[in-house]
């Protein structure tokens, strides 16, 4: 037996002895010197199973003891299922859906489930308007002059020095700042790529990302991913020969909300390198981690140049000031040409309140309330769901971010769903829509970024109740 | 003799009675009959030489009394030629030369007759400033959720009802909102061409045209154009079959100002329609004329929805805004999918502020005073150059807009001139910048949109001195 499939074997063993509650919140699991003697094998499988466990959050380990069944373990619902990469090369637009959905956040008495934001009561807006009254005050010109093309050079050192997940790689010179992380992601696919050529990406993947490489004219691989683990590098390295460029969101994706252990990412970068692919690495909720530490980005292990580190402000802090950056490694150059003919700069104003945040401690105290809020939040709407969804419903284990996913039953059509929860004030974003095949059909995206509260967790509810009437 | 070159004739022969001082200015010239008769033309042939002189400002028109010699005629340097179209297929790039004109602009000691925006004393600053407090009061959300893809309603609403020039033609819905008008074209070029596709522009033209169609690998004819009539449409005639899209300034061009008669501009449209080729108008210096009113666009003349019509306060109000529209005709949807795809939305902030700005009388006053700065510096400018300059230093006549294009003695190279010029703080745009071929290498752009005042005068006559010392 392969030995990848012997250490998915024994955590299977493991996990199913969580679920049936076998092994209990809290308890000790067996040394890995044990296992290692039960099941016959080697020390590394054992290792290895443990890090499955471990980035399913089904078990967590405590310095000089050992390992123990998880706190967040205690769930009801599986985790959706990976998908297998479809085939069927039919690539119906999912345009009208996503129309539909962009179109009812106009609706304020819509519960927005739907949306990819957080709620503004869960931003820091008198914060942020003292911030921008002080700016005002202090712009050069009062902001009617132009910046230079690469940026506040003020936003690009409070960023380089606030990526210390980075160990001090990176400095302002290395960064160009963004109309947001998908103006950042454009500008990348710009710089690299050219009609016709092929962008690998995740399934289910953000709608944002489809629609840009189809507006470009790429051709779109979608790898199968899986919910806790990220993008598998096994499919990537079978088609990595026509691949022209890869575009992952390594840390809480949308809308999987899955994580890719350190090791994965330091094989794709090396992956990567070796074929010389460059990488898009999307991080923009990277900084909205439930665990102790702010996870590497794949950045981190980048030696040649290659990974284009974006990411922004829009999901933490202020959607709509329109705040982002990219750290493009050897192709900054271009990044900065590329800029100037697109739009010659970006408005100062927005820039220099962010960097005003950022350099005060104001960004690090509010993502300390943020990151509790949201994960309160999602274990609320994990309770919730478990308790008025039908049983057979799975649901992601987000680690970070501010989605979960759910896969329903396969009788289920959340594109008819949504327009019967629409009629009930209730929006949420169908599964369609993160894909450019036709699957996730039955499966939705929720977004737990909002205030949660008796409205909130009532038409959790009754969304749960419209699903089960339509089984 | 071909009709066309006829007319022409008639016309020169009236020109250097001007220049000759034969006819003075005021003086009244022979009537249309009268000519036809000494010439034995047909009246029309006559009719175009004297469209042709007033579109030069040589001659003016006044109600029920015939044609005089215009008071602007007074100049002692010559217009400059008329570029022929180079077949040279040689693409050196400017970038470098590019740069370092970029580059200067930091350094605010520089006299900046390099810039192609206008100097910040002659910005409404504290109104701008006033506006923002009041909006930044105002705003849903302190601008912190995304506003529509589209753009802001209020921006678009105020921008359709400034466009009073186009007698209502265009609604609130009928704009997109961009950043600025560098991003407006930029847009529309994405939606209507592919790599490979061929774009014309005029030439000399703004750099960031060619640096944006390069940029997007497009083939570029650059057509010869009249320094005060502006694009040959001959030329383009002869070149229609392979061109996919043009992109014009046709009102007040960015460097020669020159202006179309509104006869060429319906025989452009007219022209482009029956090929179904779009074009993308630059009308971002519309507003500041120096005559009594304002020009139309050539989307006046637009029938089959093929001119997009693109438009910015980047040269009148506050560049730094990065606020900027389009009126993209058929292609309006495609460019909202774009714009959501490369960016999701604009910040609001700054649309509301000249939305603003715009609804209560402001801009009108402003325009108005501007306007007046702009042609007094023009007048300004030209008498220093005719005093302070080499002789055979030819100049064009801009009727609006703030560039002043120079063509000097063919043995000086302005790209080498630029050099000294700078060592002495004095800054302008060499001529190599405005073509992708290697020409304009004697000639340079001036901008007048700065304060008159003594060091300005100063640093224009040191330059013309400059020019001198290098024959």
């Amino acid at each position: 037996m392969a030995k990848e499939i012997l250490y998915l074997k024994i955590a299977n063993i493991i996990e199913e002895q969580i679920f049936s509650e076998t092994l209990k919140i809290g308890d000790k699991l067996p040394s890995i010197r044990a296992l290692q003697k039960l099941h016959d094998v080697s020390l590394n499988t054992i290792k290895q199973s443990f890090l499955e466990l471990e980035s399913k959050s089904l078990i967590e380990s405590r310095p000089k003891s050992g390992f123990y069944v998880s706190k967040t373990s205690n769930r009801k619902l599986l985790i959706p299922s990976m998908n297998k990469l479809k085939l069927s090369e039919q690539k119906t637009t999912s345009e009208d859906l996503i129309t539909k959905v962009f179109d009812s956040l106009s609706d304020k008495d819509i519960t927005r489930f739907s949306i990819g934001v957080p709620d503004p009561s869960l931003l820091p807006i008198a914060k942020l308007n003292k911030g921008l009254a002080k700016v005002v005050r202090n712009l050069a010109e009062s902001g009617t002059s132009y910046e230079p093309v690469q940026g506040s050079a003020n936003l690009r050192r409070n960023v380089a020095k606030w990526a210390i997940v980075l160990e001090g790689k990176l400095t302002e010179d290395d960064f160009v700042t963004t109309s947001g992380a998908m103006n950042a992601i454009f500008n990348c696919l710009m710089a690299v790529t050219k009609r016709g050529d092929t962008i690998a990406i995740e399934s289910p993947v953000y709608f944002g990302i489809i629609q840009v490489a189809q507006n470009m004219g790429l051709n779109i691989i979608e790898l199968p991913t899986h919910p806790t683990t990220g993008v598998d590098l096994e499919a990537l390295k079978k088609v990595i020969h026509k691949v022209d460029v890869c575009c992952f969101m390594s840390n809480f994706s949308n809308p999987l909300g899955s994580l890719m252990p350190d090791q994965n990412k330091k094989e794709l970068v090396e992956l990567l390198t070796y074929h010389n692919v460059p990488l898009i690495e999307d991080d923009l909720y990277g900084n909205l981690f439930f665990g102790t530490v702010r996870p590497k980005p794949c950045k981190y292990y980048d030696e040649a140049g290659i990974v284009m580190w974006c990411g922004s402000v829009s999901k933490t802090l202020a959607p709509g000031y329109r705040v982002g950056w990219v750290a493009p490694g050897k192709f900054k150059d271009k990044i900065i040409r590329q800029k100037m003919a697109h739009t010659v700069c970006m408005p100062s104003l927005y820039q220099e309140v962010i960097a005003d945040f950022l350099e005060h401690g104001r960004y690090d105290h509010h993502l300390r309330n943020l990151r509790s809020t949201l994960y309160t939040n999602s274990l609320h709407f994990q309770r919730t769901i478990e308790d008025h969804f039908p049983e057979n419903t799975k649901i992601s284990q987000p680690q970070g971010g501010s989605f979960l996913w759910l896969e329903l039953d396969k009788s289920i059509d959340t594109a008819v769903l949504y327009d019967k929860a629409i009629q009930q004030k209730i929006g949420f974003a169908p599964g369609r829509i993160f894909t450019q095949h036709d699957q996730y059909n039955n499966c939705m995206r929720l977004n737990f970024g909002l205030e949660w509260k008796e409205k909130v967790e009532l038409d959790l509810k009754r969304l749960g109740q419209l699903v089960k009437n339509s089984l």
